[in-house]
Protein backbone atom coordinates (compact mmCIF):
# COMPACT_ATOMS: atom_id res chain seq x y z
CA UNK A 1 0.00 0.00 0.00
CA UNK A 2 1.53 2.96 -1.29
CA UNK A 3 -0.17 5.20 1.58
CA UNK A 4 0.71 2.74 4.46
CA UNK A 5 1.96 5.34 6.77
CA UNK A 6 -1.23 7.59 6.35
CA UNK A 7 -3.58 4.98 6.19
CA UNK A 8 -5.79 5.38 9.44
CA UNK A 9 -6.93 2.21 11.87
CA UNK A 10 -10.45 3.75 14.06
CA UNK A 11 -10.03 1.19 17.02
CA UNK A 12 -13.51 0.93 17.81
CA UNK A 13 -14.58 2.39 14.78
CA UNK A 14 -18.02 1.13 14.77
CA UNK A 15 -18.76 3.33 18.35
CA UNK A 16 -20.54 6.68 17.73
CA UNK A 17 -17.30 8.70 17.98
CA UNK A 18 -15.06 5.84 16.34
CA UNK A 19 -17.42 6.04 13.34
CA UNK A 20 -17.98 9.78 13.26
CA UNK A 21 -14.26 10.46 12.96
CA UNK A 22 -13.86 7.66 10.26
CA UNK A 23 -16.31 9.23 8.14
CA UNK A 24 -14.99 12.54 8.50
CA UNK A 25 -11.20 11.24 7.21
CA UNK A 26 -12.65 9.15 4.67
CA UNK A 27 -14.18 12.11 3.11
CA UNK A 28 -11.05 14.02 3.58
CA UNK A 29 -9.75 11.21 0.94
CA UNK A 30 -7.21 9.47 3.99
CA UNK A 31 -7.03 5.52 3.93
CA UNK A 32 -8.96 4.02 6.63
CA UNK A 33 -9.62 0.53 8.29
CA UNK A 34 -12.61 0.72 10.65
CA UNK A 35 -11.83 -1.75 13.65
CA UNK A 36 -14.30 -3.50 15.72
CA UNK A 37 -14.10 -6.57 17.82
CA UNK A 38 -16.03 -8.04 15.08
CA UNK A 39 -15.00 -7.90 11.78
CA UNK A 40 -18.18 -8.57 10.41
CA UNK A 41 -20.09 -5.51 12.29
CA UNK A 42 -16.29 -3.69 10.82
CA UNK A 43 -17.06 -4.27 7.32
CA UNK A 44 -20.77 -2.92 7.79
CA UNK A 45 -19.65 0.16 9.23
CA UNK A 46 -17.06 0.61 6.69
CA UNK A 47 -19.76 0.07 3.75
CA UNK A 48 -21.74 2.85 5.27
CA UNK A 49 -19.07 5.05 5.00
CA UNK A 50 -18.67 4.10 1.37
CA UNK A 51 -22.09 4.54 0.54
CA UNK A 52 -22.33 8.11 2.46
CA UNK A 53 -18.55 9.10 0.75
CA UNK A 54 -18.69 8.08 -2.60
CA UNK A 55 -16.71 5.54 -4.80
CA UNK A 56 -13.93 6.79 -4.15
CA UNK A 57 -13.66 6.63 -0.59
CA UNK A 58 -10.61 4.15 0.67
CA UNK A 59 -12.39 1.89 3.74
CA UNK A 60 -12.83 -1.25 4.85
CA UNK A 61 -13.29 -2.98 8.15
CA UNK A 62 -11.33 -5.60 9.63
CA UNK A 63 -10.84 -7.05 13.21
CA UNK A 64 -9.18 -4.14 15.59
CA UNK A 65 -5.73 -6.40 15.57
CA UNK A 66 -5.75 -6.75 11.87
CA UNK A 67 -7.14 -2.57 11.21
CA UNK A 68 -3.70 -1.34 13.59
CA UNK A 69 -1.12 -3.36 11.72
CA UNK A 70 -2.57 -2.16 8.40
CA UNK A 71 -2.22 1.30 8.66
CA UNK A 72 0.24 3.54 10.35
CA UNK A 73 -1.97 5.66 12.47
CA UNK A 74 -4.14 3.93 15.33
CA UNK A 75 -6.72 6.14 16.78
CA UNK A 76 -8.46 4.95 19.63
CA UNK A 77 -12.07 5.62 19.93
CA UNK A 78 -12.91 2.77 22.61
CA UNK A 79 -14.64 2.99 25.47
CA UNK A 80 -12.54 3.52 28.81
CA UNK A 81 -14.41 0.24 30.46
CA UNK A 82 -11.96 -2.52 29.11
CA UNK A 83 -9.10 0.06 28.09
CA UNK A 84 -6.01 -1.23 29.54
CA UNK A 85 -6.73 -4.60 28.68
CA UNK A 86 -7.52 -3.84 25.15
CA UNK A 87 -4.74 -1.77 24.72
CA UNK A 88 -2.22 -4.27 25.99
CA UNK A 89 -4.09 -7.08 24.18
CA UNK A 90 -3.12 -4.77 21.01
CA UNK A 91 0.47 -3.49 21.90
CA UNK A 92 2.65 -5.84 19.69
CA UNK A 93 0.92 -3.72 16.63
CA UNK A 94 0.48 -0.29 18.10
CA UNK A 95 4.15 -0.38 18.85
CA UNK A 96 6.44 2.19 16.65
CA UNK A 97 3.65 3.29 15.05
CA UNK A 98 1.25 6.97 15.86
CA UNK A 99 -1.54 6.22 18.47
CA UNK A 100 -3.91 9.39 19.04
CA UNK A 101 -6.41 8.75 21.43
CA UNK A 102 -9.60 10.55 21.88
CA UNK A 103 -10.53 8.35 24.65
CA UNK A 104 -12.70 9.63 27.59
CA UNK A 105 -12.74 8.27 31.23
CA UNK A 106 -16.04 9.43 32.19
CA UNK A 107 -18.67 8.17 34.93
CA UNK A 108 -22.03 9.14 34.56
CA UNK A 109 -24.63 8.88 38.53
CA UNK A 110 -27.31 10.73 39.24
CA UNK A 111 -25.49 14.17 39.63
CA UNK A 112 -24.11 13.90 35.71
CA UNK A 113 -21.16 12.62 34.09
CA UNK A 114 -17.75 13.36 35.58
CA UNK A 115 -14.40 12.33 35.15
CA UNK A 116 -12.76 9.42 36.80
CA UNK A 117 -9.43 9.27 38.61
CA UNK A 118 -6.86 7.33 36.24
CA UNK A 119 -3.81 5.92 38.06
CA UNK A 120 -1.95 6.70 34.85
CA UNK A 121 -3.52 10.26 35.41
CA UNK A 122 -5.35 9.83 31.82
CA UNK A 123 -6.14 7.24 29.21
CA UNK A 124 -3.56 8.52 26.84
CA UNK A 125 -0.87 8.49 29.45
CA UNK A 126 -2.06 4.70 30.59
CA UNK A 127 -1.96 4.20 26.04
CA UNK A 128 1.86 5.52 25.89
CA UNK A 129 2.82 3.66 29.39
CA UNK A 130 1.52 0.37 28.04
CA UNK A 131 3.06 1.51 24.24
CA UNK A 132 6.09 2.94 25.44
CA UNK A 133 7.43 2.42 21.61
CA UNK A 134 4.24 4.49 20.00
CA UNK A 135 4.16 7.77 19.86
CA UNK A 136 0.81 8.61 21.26
CA UNK A 137 -1.22 11.97 20.84
CA UNK A 138 -4.53 13.17 22.42
CA UNK A 139 -6.89 14.57 20.22
CA UNK A 140 -10.15 14.71 19.22
CA UNK A 141 -12.07 14.36 22.95
CA UNK A 142 -14.66 17.47 22.61
CA UNK A 143 -15.90 16.90 19.21
CA UNK A 144 -20.18 15.63 19.22
CA UNK A 145 -20.08 12.27 17.51
CA UNK A 146 -23.67 13.14 16.44
CA UNK A 147 -22.10 15.82 14.76
CA UNK A 148 -19.44 14.31 13.28
CA UNK A 149 -22.03 11.81 12.00
CA UNK A 150 -24.65 14.22 10.82
CA UNK A 151 -23.49 17.55 10.28
CA UNK A 152 -22.30 18.42 6.26
CA UNK A 153 -19.06 20.58 5.34
CA UNK A 154 -16.41 21.48 8.07
CA UNK A 155 -16.89 21.82 11.62
CA UNK A 156 -15.64 25.60 11.87
CA UNK A 157 -17.17 26.30 15.08
CA UNK A 158 -14.98 23.74 16.96
CA UNK A 159 -11.45 23.53 17.90
CA UNK A 160 -8.91 20.49 18.31
CA UNK A 161 -6.91 20.46 20.98
CA UNK A 162 -3.82 18.43 20.42
CA UNK A 163 -1.09 17.41 23.04
CA UNK A 164 1.62 15.15 23.25
CA UNK A 165 5.23 14.69 23.93
CA UNK A 166 6.55 14.70 20.34
CA UNK A 167 6.27 17.93 18.05
CA UNK A 168 6.13 16.05 14.21
CA UNK A 169 3.78 13.73 15.62
CA UNK A 170 1.45 16.43 16.86
CA UNK A 171 1.75 18.41 13.65
CA UNK A 172 0.48 15.48 11.75
CA UNK A 173 -2.23 15.30 14.02
CA UNK A 174 -3.07 18.74 14.21
CA UNK A 175 -3.19 18.58 10.30
CA UNK A 176 -5.58 16.02 10.65
CA UNK A 177 -7.84 17.70 12.65
CA UNK A 178 -7.54 20.36 10.03
CA UNK A 179 -9.94 18.08 7.66
CA UNK A 180 -12.30 18.01 10.19
CA UNK A 181 -12.73 21.80 10.83
CA UNK A 182 -10.99 23.63 8.52
CA UNK A 183 -7.77 24.99 10.31
CA UNK A 184 -5.41 23.11 12.08
CA UNK A 185 -5.56 21.57 15.47
CA UNK A 186 -4.03 23.79 19.01
CA UNK A 187 -0.72 22.68 20.20
CA UNK A 188 -2.55 22.42 24.04
CA UNK A 189 1.13 20.70 25.49
CA UNK A 190 2.33 17.72 26.61
CA UNK A 191 1.01 14.50 26.95
CA UNK A 192 0.39 14.96 30.60
CA UNK A 193 -2.22 17.51 30.10
CA UNK A 194 -4.84 14.99 28.38
CA UNK A 195 -5.61 14.47 31.99
CA UNK A 196 -7.00 18.20 32.03
CA UNK A 197 -8.51 17.21 28.14
CA UNK A 198 -10.56 14.31 28.68
CA UNK A 199 -12.78 15.11 31.72
CA UNK A 200 -13.69 18.21 30.26
CA UNK A 201 -15.67 16.18 27.73
CA UNK A 202 -17.96 15.64 31.31
CA UNK A 203 -18.51 19.23 31.47
CA UNK A 204 -19.80 19.24 27.56
CA UNK A 205 -22.20 16.17 28.03
CA UNK A 206 -23.53 17.87 31.02
CA UNK A 207 -24.23 21.22 29.15
CA UNK A 208 -25.82 19.58 26.00
CA UNK A 209 -27.90 17.50 28.43
CA UNK A 210 -28.94 21.04 30.19
CA UNK A 211 -29.29 23.61 27.29
CA UNK A 212 -30.35 20.47 24.76
CA UNK A 213 -27.72 21.34 21.77
CA UNK A 214 -24.69 19.94 20.69
CA UNK A 215 -21.60 22.47 21.87
CA UNK A 216 -18.64 22.94 21.06
CA UNK A 217 -15.19 24.03 22.09
CA UNK A 218 -13.92 26.99 20.72
CA UNK A 219 -10.73 29.11 20.79
CA UNK A 220 -10.08 32.75 20.59
CA UNK A 221 -6.91 34.82 19.89
CA UNK A 222 -5.06 31.94 17.74
CA UNK A 223 -3.22 33.63 15.07
CA UNK A 224 -4.45 31.73 11.54
CA UNK B 1 -26.05 50.36 52.44
CA UNK B 2 -28.58 49.78 50.09
CA UNK B 3 -27.24 46.79 47.78
CA UNK B 4 -25.48 45.24 50.78
CA UNK B 5 -26.32 41.59 48.99
CA UNK B 6 -25.07 42.79 45.53
CA UNK B 7 -22.04 44.56 46.88
CA UNK B 8 -18.87 42.24 45.28
CA UNK B 9 -15.92 41.62 48.01
CA UNK B 10 -13.07 40.61 45.65
CA UNK B 11 -10.45 39.17 47.93
CA UNK B 12 -7.06 39.08 46.66
CA UNK B 13 -8.48 42.04 44.62
CA UNK B 14 -4.59 43.74 44.02
CA UNK B 15 -3.64 40.27 42.18
CA UNK B 16 -3.85 40.44 38.25
CA UNK B 17 -7.07 38.17 38.17
CA UNK B 18 -8.75 40.25 40.78
CA UNK B 19 -8.18 43.71 40.30
CA UNK B 20 -9.22 43.00 36.14
CA UNK B 21 -12.31 41.33 37.42
CA UNK B 22 -13.17 44.22 40.10
CA UNK B 23 -12.30 46.71 37.22
CA UNK B 24 -15.32 44.80 34.99
CA UNK B 25 -17.56 44.91 37.88
CA UNK B 26 -17.30 48.55 38.78
CA UNK B 27 -17.30 49.49 34.71
CA UNK B 28 -21.06 47.44 35.06
CA UNK B 29 -21.88 50.04 37.73
CA UNK B 30 -21.92 47.14 40.72
CA UNK B 31 -20.41 48.34 44.24
CA UNK B 32 -16.56 46.80 44.62
CA UNK B 33 -14.89 46.28 47.99
CA UNK B 34 -10.85 45.22 47.00
CA UNK B 35 -9.46 43.33 49.75
CA UNK B 36 -5.97 42.05 50.51
CA UNK B 37 -3.71 41.22 52.87
CA UNK B 38 -2.90 44.96 52.98
CA UNK B 39 -5.69 47.51 53.24
CA UNK B 40 -3.62 50.23 52.06
CA UNK B 41 -2.53 48.21 48.98
CA UNK B 42 -6.26 47.33 48.48
CA UNK B 43 -7.22 51.04 48.79
CA UNK B 44 -4.73 52.01 46.01
CA UNK B 45 -5.57 49.16 43.68
CA UNK B 46 -9.40 50.57 44.73
CA UNK B 47 -8.16 54.08 43.34
CA UNK B 48 -6.67 52.97 40.21
CA UNK B 49 -10.33 51.60 39.50
CA UNK B 50 -12.35 54.20 40.31
CA UNK B 51 -9.89 56.71 38.35
CA UNK B 52 -10.48 54.04 35.45
CA UNK B 53 -13.45 53.98 35.67
CA UNK B 54 -14.71 57.47 36.83
CA UNK B 55 -16.76 59.21 39.17
CA UNK B 56 -19.81 57.10 39.48
CA UNK B 57 -17.56 53.95 40.25
CA UNK B 58 -18.38 52.35 44.13
CA UNK B 59 -15.01 50.54 44.39
CA UNK B 60 -13.05 51.04 48.24
CA UNK B 61 -10.63 49.16 49.67
CA UNK B 62 -10.58 47.24 52.65
CA UNK B 63 -8.43 44.22 54.39
CA UNK B 64 -9.69 40.74 53.07
CA UNK B 65 -11.67 40.08 56.49
CA UNK B 66 -13.08 43.63 56.46
CA UNK B 67 -14.19 43.80 52.59
CA UNK B 68 -15.94 40.21 53.03
CA UNK B 69 -17.71 41.68 56.01
CA UNK B 70 -19.19 44.67 53.57
CA UNK B 71 -20.17 42.36 51.04
CA UNK B 72 -23.01 39.76 50.19
CA UNK B 73 -20.62 38.18 47.47
CA UNK B 74 -17.17 37.36 47.80
CA UNK B 75 -15.12 36.25 45.08
CA UNK B 76 -12.17 34.27 45.82
CA UNK B 77 -9.40 35.39 43.39
CA UNK B 78 -6.12 34.21 45.24
CA UNK B 79 -3.38 32.09 44.59
CA UNK B 80 -3.73 28.53 45.44
CA UNK B 81 -0.42 28.66 47.71
CA UNK B 82 -2.06 29.72 50.74
CA UNK B 83 -5.68 28.79 50.05
CA UNK B 84 -6.82 27.09 52.62
CA UNK B 85 -5.54 29.27 55.65
CA UNK B 86 -6.66 32.31 54.01
CA UNK B 87 -10.21 30.75 53.76
CA UNK B 88 -10.04 29.07 56.75
CA UNK B 89 -9.33 32.48 58.27
CA UNK B 90 -11.94 34.45 56.63
CA UNK B 91 -14.79 31.55 56.76
CA UNK B 92 -16.69 33.37 59.68
CA UNK B 93 -16.89 36.33 57.38
CA UNK B 94 -17.85 34.09 54.45
CA UNK B 95 -20.64 31.90 56.38
CA UNK B 96 -24.48 32.51 54.80
CA UNK B 97 -22.64 34.36 51.55
CA UNK B 98 -22.43 33.64 48.16
CA UNK B 99 -18.37 32.84 47.00
CA UNK B 100 -17.31 32.44 43.96
CA UNK B 101 -14.26 30.56 43.22
CA UNK B 102 -11.92 31.45 40.57
CA UNK B 103 -9.27 29.89 42.46
CA UNK B 104 -6.62 27.77 39.75
CA UNK B 105 -4.45 25.24 41.60
CA UNK B 106 -1.56 25.19 39.32
CA UNK B 107 2.04 24.32 38.93
CA UNK B 108 4.75 24.78 36.74
CA UNK B 109 7.99 23.25 35.52
CA UNK B 110 10.11 23.23 32.69
CA UNK B 111 7.19 21.10 30.84
CA UNK B 112 4.98 23.74 31.65
CA UNK B 113 1.74 24.47 33.28
CA UNK B 114 -0.20 21.57 35.27
CA UNK B 115 -3.05 21.02 37.18
CA UNK B 116 -2.17 20.52 40.89
CA UNK B 117 -4.36 17.52 42.93
CA UNK B 118 -6.49 18.37 45.37
CA UNK B 119 -7.54 16.49 48.42
CA UNK B 120 -10.93 17.87 48.21
CA UNK B 121 -10.97 17.62 44.32
CA UNK B 122 -10.99 21.37 43.37
CA UNK B 123 -10.09 24.50 45.07
CA UNK B 124 -13.95 25.52 45.14
CA UNK B 125 -14.52 21.94 46.78
CA UNK B 126 -12.21 22.96 49.29
CA UNK B 127 -14.44 26.01 49.66
CA UNK B 128 -17.15 24.83 50.29
CA UNK B 129 -15.97 22.15 52.49
CA UNK B 130 -14.15 24.62 55.09
CA UNK B 131 -17.03 26.82 55.31
CA UNK B 132 -20.29 24.56 54.74
CA UNK B 133 -22.91 27.33 55.53
CA UNK B 134 -22.22 29.21 52.40
CA UNK B 135 -22.91 28.73 48.79
CA UNK B 136 -19.99 28.18 46.54
CA UNK B 137 -19.58 28.47 42.68
CA UNK B 138 -16.80 28.10 40.76
CA UNK B 139 -16.41 30.27 37.61
CA UNK B 140 -14.17 32.94 35.90
CA UNK B 141 -11.73 30.59 35.72
CA UNK B 142 -10.41 31.29 31.95
CA UNK B 143 -10.59 34.76 31.83
CA UNK B 144 -7.32 36.23 31.11
CA UNK B 145 -6.22 38.76 33.75
CA UNK B 146 -4.24 41.13 30.97
CA UNK B 147 -7.33 41.28 28.49
CA UNK B 148 -9.51 41.57 31.87
CA UNK B 149 -7.72 44.49 32.64
CA UNK B 150 -6.70 46.02 29.18
CA UNK B 151 -9.28 45.42 27.36
CA UNK B 152 -12.13 47.55 26.31
CA UNK B 153 -15.72 46.99 25.76
CA UNK B 154 -17.28 43.30 26.50
CA UNK B 155 -15.36 40.22 26.00
CA UNK B 156 -17.72 38.74 23.79
CA UNK B 157 -15.12 36.08 22.20
CA UNK B 158 -15.13 34.29 25.60
CA UNK B 159 -17.73 32.62 27.84
CA UNK B 160 -17.45 31.89 31.50
CA UNK B 161 -18.27 28.29 32.48
CA UNK B 162 -20.39 28.44 35.94
CA UNK B 163 -20.41 25.10 38.01
CA UNK B 164 -22.17 24.75 41.73
CA UNK B 165 -24.90 22.85 43.15
CA UNK B 166 -27.50 26.18 44.47
CA UNK B 167 -29.37 26.55 40.93
CA UNK B 168 -30.11 30.52 42.22
CA UNK B 169 -26.77 31.10 43.07
CA UNK B 170 -25.20 29.77 39.72
CA UNK B 171 -28.18 31.83 38.34
CA UNK B 172 -26.58 34.78 39.99
CA UNK B 173 -23.27 34.26 39.14
CA UNK B 174 -24.20 33.76 35.14
CA UNK B 175 -25.96 37.16 35.25
CA UNK B 176 -22.53 38.61 36.89
CA UNK B 177 -20.91 37.09 34.06
CA UNK B 178 -22.91 38.90 31.15
CA UNK B 179 -21.55 41.75 32.77
CA UNK B 180 -18.01 40.73 31.34
CA UNK B 181 -18.64 39.04 28.24
CA UNK B 182 -21.99 40.40 27.03
CA UNK B 183 -23.73 36.73 27.73
CA UNK B 184 -24.87 35.15 30.82
CA UNK B 185 -22.19 32.55 31.86
CA UNK B 186 -22.76 28.96 31.28
CA UNK B 187 -24.39 26.41 33.66
CA UNK B 188 -21.73 23.76 33.46
CA UNK B 189 -22.67 21.65 36.40
CA UNK B 190 -22.62 20.44 39.91
CA UNK B 191 -19.48 22.01 41.66
CA UNK B 192 -17.47 19.10 41.69
CA UNK B 193 -16.82 19.88 38.05
CA UNK B 194 -14.96 22.96 39.13
CA UNK B 195 -11.95 19.96 39.15
CA UNK B 196 -11.89 19.69 35.73
CA UNK B 197 -12.82 23.37 35.17
CA UNK B 198 -9.80 25.04 37.00
CA UNK B 199 -6.78 22.82 35.40
CA UNK B 200 -7.83 23.77 32.29
CA UNK B 201 -6.30 27.37 32.68
CA UNK B 202 -3.37 25.56 32.71
CA UNK B 203 -4.05 24.43 29.12
CA UNK B 204 -5.18 27.87 28.29
CA UNK B 205 -1.88 29.42 29.49
CA UNK B 206 0.25 26.97 27.83
CA UNK B 207 -1.15 27.75 24.13
CA UNK B 208 -0.88 31.44 24.94
CA UNK B 209 2.99 31.06 25.27
CA UNK B 210 3.31 29.07 22.73
CA UNK B 211 0.65 30.77 20.43
CA UNK B 212 2.05 34.11 21.66
CA UNK B 213 -1.56 34.80 22.11
CA UNK B 214 -4.14 35.43 24.82
CA UNK B 215 -6.48 32.45 24.10
CA UNK B 216 -10.23 32.74 25.07
CA UNK B 217 -13.18 29.67 25.87
CA UNK B 218 -15.87 29.66 24.35
CA UNK B 219 -18.66 27.22 23.66
CA UNK B 220 -21.03 27.11 20.60
CA UNK B 221 -23.90 26.08 20.13
CA UNK B 222 -25.36 27.71 23.11
CA UNK B 223 -28.72 28.89 22.73
CA UNK B 224 -29.12 32.60 23.02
Amino acid sequence: MDNFDNTIAVVGGTGPQGRGLALRFARAGHAVVIGSRSAERAGDTAAEIRHRVGASAEVRGLANPDAVAAAGIALLAVPWDGHRELVRDLAPHLAGKLVISCVNPLGFDRHGPYGLDVEEGSAAEQAQQLVPDAVVVGAFHHLSAVTLWEADGLLDHEDVLVCGDDRAAKERVAALAATITGRPGIDSGALRLARHLEPLTAVLIGVNRRYRTRSGLKLSGIPA
